[in-house]
């Protein structure tokens, strides 16, 4: 079966699940879901998706298909989904949505399902959450991780590049723990940091949040997502999100000595402004277009290209 | 002279000056301004502003209209220009827009300035700067903090106040120190940890920056401001920054804690989760209007309404 034809199963329907069984269904493609709570179920199928509360046919289905089996469920909840998963519909090809790779991997792992799964990562989301949140446009211009290791089968890696470019994103190629040391200081550091700005901003009473304007607001954001989906995302990154912390944490330090011995913040707000302007120029993207998926060392030369910051915007060749 | 009738100077024709004098001739008032250097000037003439690179004759005919004079210029520029005011127009109603008020006073009473002076803080502004990011609607909506002790005059209070409605804001009553500390907690603090953010991203090289989203785009998004400017308005408010840097590292190490023993960063993402519900439900402004000024104790009522989150929409009465 050509990929861009294989049908796609979503396990969890929240925003980013939700987002993925809409673009996916716009795509053309045959699509269902399963979803825990029949609240998402009534809704989804109010909106007219094929989607069911029993997760036992919804895979049965993915493996007379021969489906692309989607997990789209908070870490917390991944491994009993990936019960159901091998015990359904084994061989099928598994992917992920989920915002750590490597505690991913090694559930998948612990679960026999590692030989058809690559993992993967959208980076898009808002602070709503929930099938009503859920955007057709959400991975639009996205970029979207896959991820690559010495085993990567190629024709899996193919089917889940395919979802992710056919749902509007870039793939940038990844090792599992080289992207959770980077989600850790672009995205789990941020939660933290908006989270400890906004009950410093509160602590100051109302004169003070009403002299909040758009340096407050803006950095605040993230911290109105539910807590229960940042907390998820945090822990199941500890490690690496304690290292980011940690030079986080220098770096402020370094600026709390600064204003007390000079009254000075220079040092840090020039590091910040440079770095700052290194991102504005990062947002051009490069393509990588010269690695040929099953080719001898395929996977070292995609983990390589992503190193350096290019992304896939259309379907690599198989070898 | 009625207030509204007032001729405005605007000393210095940055993003608040600029922005202040086009808000002003918008308004229908007579005004000029004054830039240091001749390059706002030029594109000022051009965009048909009535402004000089003489900062001696904009303040001769200050004195001789009987103008509200606005200081706009970064806090280690305020000295040199407030002796200007000293030698030209020291009995003219004088304010500033300046992002810190203490220091500012103590600048004012240092030029001998103080009996005619009240202190403004528009809480607005744009990542951008100079003349030519000015807009002539960026105070509309605004709060605009207008400071109030013992001393302050009611005719210049009221002036100052009139200044700020007529450009669109809101005004908030505050005492100079109250809004030191609101200020260090809701745009200097959220300045620092922005340029942190961005600093600890780019160190992640280029596949981090790669799969920055949202939540590191809008928590780095103050730290593209020119770094000098950010300087200036942190320095000059460093006690009160230490104070809410060094609860915003409590709350950061006691989430680096909370990773190390349990992996869990629950008790910091809930407070910050609540913390920014708070600010969405203050975002209701109330309306202070029971305070005439001049009246006993007028400047203590302002203060206290303003502690309590209350906002000035209609010039209030003199007494």
């Amino acid at each position: 079966m050509n990929t861009p034809d294989r049908p796609v199963c979503v396990l969890g329907l929240g925003l980013i699940g939700g987002s993925l069984l809409r673009a996916v269904v716009d795509s053309g493609r045959p699509a269902w879901g399963w979803n825990r709570s029949t609240g998402a179920v009534d809704a989804a199928r109010a909106d007219g998706y094929d989607v069911t509360a029993d997760i036992a046919s919804a895979l049965q289905r993915a493996a007379e298909e021969d489906a692309l089996v989607v997990v789209a469920v908070p870490m917390p909840a991944v491994d009993t989904v990936l019960e159901s998963v091998a015990a359904h519909a084994p061989h099928c090809v598994l992917t992920d949505v989920v915002s750590v790779k490597a505690e991913m991997a090694a559930a998948v792992e612990r679960a026999g399902l590692a030989p058809r799964f690559v993992g993967g990562h959208p980076m898009a989301g808002t602070s709503a959450s929930g099938w009503l949140a859920a955007d057709v446009d959400l991975f639009r211009n996205a970029v979207w991780v896959v991820t690559v290791d010495d085993d990567t089968d190629p024709d899996a890696w193919i089917a889940v590049a395919d979802l992710a470019l056919s749902s509007g994103s870039v793939v940038v190629p990844a090792r599992a723990d080289d992207h959770d040391r980077a989600v850790a200081r672009v995205s789990h550091l941020p939660h933290l940091l908006a989270e400890a700005l906004a009950a410093v901003g509160a602590q100051g009473g109302e004169l003070t949040l009403r002299l909040a304007a758009g340096s407050f607001r803006d950095g605040t954001r993230v911290a109105g997502t539910a807590p229960a989906l940042v907390s998820a995302m945090c822990d199941a990154n500890a490690p690496a999100l304690i290292d980011a912390l940690d030079e986080a944490l220098a770096a402020l330090n370094g600026a709390r000595d600064a204003l007390v011995a000079d009254a000075s913040t220079e040092t840090l707000v020039s590091a910040g402004h440079a770095a700052r302007l290194r991102y504005d120029e990062q947002l051009q993207w490069w393509e990588i277009t010269d690695v040929v998926v099953g080719s001898p060392s395929w996977q070292n030369d995609l983990v390589d290209a992503g190193r350096r910051g290019g992304v896939i915007q259309r379907l690599p060749r198989r070898a």
